[in-house]
């Protein structure tokens, strides 16, 4: 399969090369690096990733800013960060490809833990969260030519426990490597509508 | 308790008046009609409706517009309906009055059950229903001052069913006043964060 990997520098993106790359032709997409360099937040850039890339048959998000911040001290502007960037940013990677990807082809999306499991400083990262798992459900039942949409919904990531530990104290990290494999059973198994949660 | 309805002339909101009427004092608000006129998709109105009413102890929003559509055509600018409307319109029902409601006062959110059950041609209601739950759940972990705040998700409303049923076949309808006795728990009751699913 040739696989589109949006966020291929990021920690997840990394590992979920190492674990497809072996068997699979993988395109990597980054903002600054890679085989493409895309933006997710402009539709012409991801229309642009496309139309170069040309046929491919399935495409993997592991990308999304979203703002951290006190509840009390967030405003519209601070959630539309993560509307615009995690949740819009990933649903125009569909909706720009769905005409595009071989038939039987996959989008598997990235949300974590926060959707139902919030933590302090974190609802600008679950809303966006709730709105991807909840359109990627509602996608997979309209999804023609045999074509699927799941999302994984990984743990604190191991190796950016260093960065963000302090602010999901308790949570047990998931290796980047683990959440890896749920990016392989969404890619080379049959399954659509699913949110595979790896904790 | 003086508790602010918003889209009290739809068919929850009336409901809801009913139930809650009885014992306490309603502030009925919509676009068009009631004690006071707001449109939530703008954040000035909101302001403006909430300088007006004052003090108030609880916050129902039953309002909130979302594009349905064949999900094959829907683009950006239809999940945007939803995520201005719906999502962000309640959304900043609750941003703009976080401040002004009482101390142990409720916001009292509407989603539905497209959140997890969704129909075709429902893709633009469950992305909009998805984030509303994941922020309500997150936001209740910060409130200050006793505030609270939860979401009743009800099935098809039986009321609406010569308009909208043929969206839900199958589905078993929801009485208005069955649905309207969640947003009594949610006000009258102690808990926060949590999905009334009324089905």
């Amino acid at each position: 399969m040739k696989i589109i990997v949006v966020g291929a520098a990021g920690t997840i993106g990394r590992a979920v090369v190492e674990e497809l790359g072996a068997r699979h032709d993988i395109v990597r997409v980054g903002r600054s690096a890679g085989d493409v360099k895309a933006d997710i937040t402009d539709p012409a850039s991801i229309a642009a990733l496309y139309a170069k890339v040309d046929r491919f048959d399935a495409v993997v998000s592991a990308a999304g800013r979203v703002h951290f911040g006190p509840f009390m001290e967030m405003g519209e502007d601070e959630y539309m960060v993560g509307l615009r960037g995690k949740l819009m940013g990933q649903v125009n990677l569909v909706l720009l490809g769905r005409e595009r990807i071989s038939d039987g082809g996959s989008f598997t999306l990235t949300t974590g833990i926060l959707t139902h499991d919030p933590i302090v400083r974190g609802s600008g990262a679950s809303i966006a969260n709730g709105a991807i798992e909840a359109f990627a459900q509602a996608a997979a039942i309209e999804m023609p030519r045999g074509l699927r949409i799941n999302v994984v919904s990984p743990g604190v990531i191991e190796e950016s426990m260093e960065a963000i530990g302090h602010l999901f104290r308790g949570h047990e990290p998931v290796p980047a490597a683990r959440a890896a494999l749920a990016y392989s059973r969404s890619i080379e198994g049959a399954q659509t509508g699913r949110i595979y949660e790896v904790i």
